[in-house]
């Protein structure tokens, strides 16, 4: 049977997405509601290793919901990775009475909370917060939503340029291991070609395509490229082979980078992590343990953290299918 | 037997929504891309009856996935109501053998749609363009999440001042049936409460809570109200009320008004359009008529016209209590 | 000869302003640049009163640079517009050893320093914080940037809408008493029309301008209506009088409202908040007082309080020369 | 004495900027007002050597104030720096009966401009469009607030990741020989250091800089770098130095690049566009030659564009200092 949950930490972890300070604050008000403590531990791992510890009410989280980051700070720690630093951990809690653990992250950050479960038994509830959707048991992670947002809003800019220049421009989007953004940011953004880790278009194909909008009379192209696409050249390389085999091009390169994690996150993610808040709060008041919360078929689902990391985000064909109507 | 499709029409009709010219762009160039001829109509059912026609190529599209409103123009049309308006319709849509309609917009479009396709058997497909996201049979209507973030950004920049001044404000978002806006909007910009349609709230209540709220610190206050919430006031009338009803309170108001149908869609709104107009001119070449395209589950679906009219979109209890637990 | 100042007190009073919140950063890290003591109050005048002051140091005004409203609150005080008030926040400065003040503000804001001056000679500097841009003896004031792009991306929005259904559009913005907000938004965002205080346009004109601009070809239009135009008609009453008036257009009525003194303050509004800061607190550093830190020919520039509210802001004339040819 | 004008060729050319679009369409919108024919000349000097001309009425500039880019299209022309491509060029003007030009561009655009009045004394008129700031004549160039502003706002997003990590960030963004935007949106994105071509900041006093900052406890920082900054290093050498010798910092790059110079304009550029083109038209029907149009002291100016050329854009040296204590 389930102990009585009293106290719930929350923390933060692996790369920042937008939202995560929703989710925090949806954390925090779903404590408050159901008259528990709630408290906020600082740079994820490393501060529930260090007792970076801080009681959080509703007032803590005043006017976060829109705001980009996360103010409970995030790190990668190596020495959670180790038994000597995750049996400090859990005496830091057990010393703060702390009963629970929501924990805000990625793949990395699940695999962290559970090992830290299986050794201590301590109930964790994940909620999936990356902007690269790359996590399965959830339609959508958080962050997602707002990074596509920013990442076409950039595209929409360089096209204005693109366009007035007759350039090529080759835009790297984040997305090392699956092409959600690419593909999703590519599409929004009317993106002339797309290549994404999934599919591997070949160059061949690549500079065939280029030729043939070229000869339909298009003067200006973008070319949304996912950090880990599988032609195996990066957007710069890409350049130089456009350039020595392709003529009448001026090509050009841009890499949209970090700017992809910050921002204020939409609306759509910041009703996301309120429910995903609320769900992780209540779940482990109801003594579930070891899900993530995910959302699937617009529902607030229960997943559990060892098959979210084990499993695969795919692909959606039928999008693929539809960039490639698109961009003929 | 659905006889062969040769040449589509589209159309926006109704209210317009941005993604609207997405949609457009997604129709013309699945045409393209299955080689057979597409026809924009200006001014929806107006511009059928007028013979209001235009072919259009990839290039007529080009430049427009980003702009909200509609290039091909929006009316309402008394005209098309009546069987002369309609055979006449009919009579343009045989002289330009077009053999198949697009119809992006709403009830009322759809309403049209159904009646034209009884009476001719002439095959039609809709695509549900509004903000208002009042049509079941799929999970987001085209525009919808655009409108959602115009309404949380403005409601952003109120708080902003609300803050400053000690102010309660009670903004008025669309919605005149349905609350999906002002509870997403709500939950989304962190207001302290939300009128809609579907729940009433009561005045009482909502004086309790403003009371509340005060009690526990806070200076200023956002209360979202739908158009068509359930006190039976309007914002003005809800401001007057408070003025007299209760102490301490800088009451003000605030209508967001048409701002919200327009501005550039959001990548979602984008992609969304991208798979729905494809799906749609598909769904036609294969010989269905009579559907509304809809986003189930992720999924692109095929949803009977006349189950969407007549269908009823419902409010999420689950966000309806979301929105109480964040607002407590 | 001026005391040596040791400890300045910084307010916001008034309306508030994007820009306000890194005008006090300034203030406070110029304070610490040049080790003295800094000190918030709250409220405006109100807090003065109180006794509402905070020590300040760089920590304090960490990541607020982009954010709108103002964190030290801003507010009206009646009492501070009696010699009792005034005596009380003059005890309190003394008792709190605060040597200076640093206003930002408008011409309240100012008035209540230039009294307060006068009574205990105690030293002010004043920095123009106000949307309005009315204020003389600086080219602009803090925040006005900012609002004319609040303004012009608001109305680009109406106009998609606007533009798909052929409808004319009344848009109310901010200035009782100066057009300078809708002239610049009115010109910026393409208006067909601007109703400003300093034009009497008058009612005929604007009815033959429509009907001219109809039968030019244009089928919707945006008409930009500052606050306190001179037809003596709110927009409401505009949209009846049109209605009645004028056949074949569809009229409607937008107002931007408070959401134009919202927002993250513009590069433009952050600089200039930088500039004027570091002004105040050096100005009252070498012993000047009752000078309003303005900017002129893109220099700071010290000019007395007294004239700053006695001054009138005109409207540039060559800009609405501009706006005539612009929408003929 | 000056030909009477009849008839004003208008063109884009060199790097695009914001606001070029709505000062073609404030030229083209000036000749309509004066009864005068205006022409769109295509791809700047090569549209002028191949005669790709269009007659342009309101008509032709509707719906692009709000637009980044140059609906004209830009491009670099060898042809025209020789005499045969100008002789080219003036054969095709008295063809057209094109009596004056108005050339919106930056240096490179008014040299070959100059040259071309010289060698056929053909009436010309430049608009100083280029994100650079970096004309002498004219306190702003069009499309500078609006890059600042694009800037500044992708900087926030960085900050947002940089500050939950603890990271250090190099962003690069535009500015080859002047630090003008460096320097704004350094300040107005609140950047800890600012390197720019006009000072040598050194890489030793940036190391100092860098140390002092974390030692008062700041955990993360942004570091602004014009491109052609003077230590002798990019960004990506800037970060491999801070690897080497600063231990403790996470140290990232992000190159802002074309991004910058798209984007709706702002109120600002759209504004001064406005004014710029009217000013320009007036200016060749009145008879003047040979100047560029300026915004000086918020006043229209006509510069001669041989200054202009040969002028220097100074940085501000007063913004260096606020620089300077903002980021002690």
């Amino acid at each position: 049977m389930a102990q009585k949950i009293r106290k719930i930490g929350v923390l933060t972890s692996g790369g920042d997405s937008p939202g995560m300070n929703a989710a925090v604050r949806a954390v925090v008000r779903t404590c408050a509601y159901h008259k528990i403590d709630c408290v906020g531990i600082y740079r994820g791992y490393e501060g529930l290793i260090d007792g970076d510890f801080e009681p959080m009410d509703a007032r803590s989280v005043r006017d976060i919901i829109n705001r980009g980051g996360t103010m409970l700070k995030s790190a990668r720690s190596d020495r959670f990775r180790t038994p000597e630093g995750r049996k400090i951990a859990y005496d830091n809690l057990v010393e703060n009475k702390i009963d629970g653990l929501v924990l805000i992250g990625g793949d990395g950050t699940f695999t962290g909370g559970l090992i830290f479960n299986r050794e201590y038994n301590f109930p964790v509830m994940g909620i999936p917060g990356t902007i690269d959707n790359d996590i399965s048991g959830t339609d959508k992670t958080l962050g997602y939503d707002t990074a596509l947002n920013t990442a076409v809003e950039a595209i929409d800019k360089i096209r204005d340029t693109a366009s007035s220049h007759n350039r090529l421009f080759f835009v790297e989007v984040m997305g090392r291991d699956v092409g959600h953004i690419a593909l999703n940011a590519g599409v929004g953004a009317g993106a002339e070609e797309i290549l994404i880790p999934e599919e591997n278009l070949g160059l061949d194909r690549l500079l065939e395509s280029l030729l043939r909008s070229k000869a339909s009379g298009k003067t200006s192209s973008i070319v949304v490229v996912a950090e880990g696409d599988k032609t195996g050249k990066n957007v710069f390389e890409l350049k130089d082979y456009v350039d020595e085999n392709l003529d009448g091009y001026d090509v050009r390169v841009a890499v949209l980078g970090h700017m992809q994690r910050g921002g204020s996150p939409s609306c759509y993610d910041r009703v996301l992590a309120s429910r995903m808040g609320v769900k992780a709060v209540e779940s482990l008041l109801e003594g579930e343990s070891n899900y993530m919360v995910g959302i699937q078929h617009e529902k607030m689902e229960l997943y559990p953290i060892e098959k979210a990391i084990k499993g695969k985000s795919h692909i959606n064909k039928e999008l693929v299918r539809v960039s490639e109507i698109m961009t003929t």
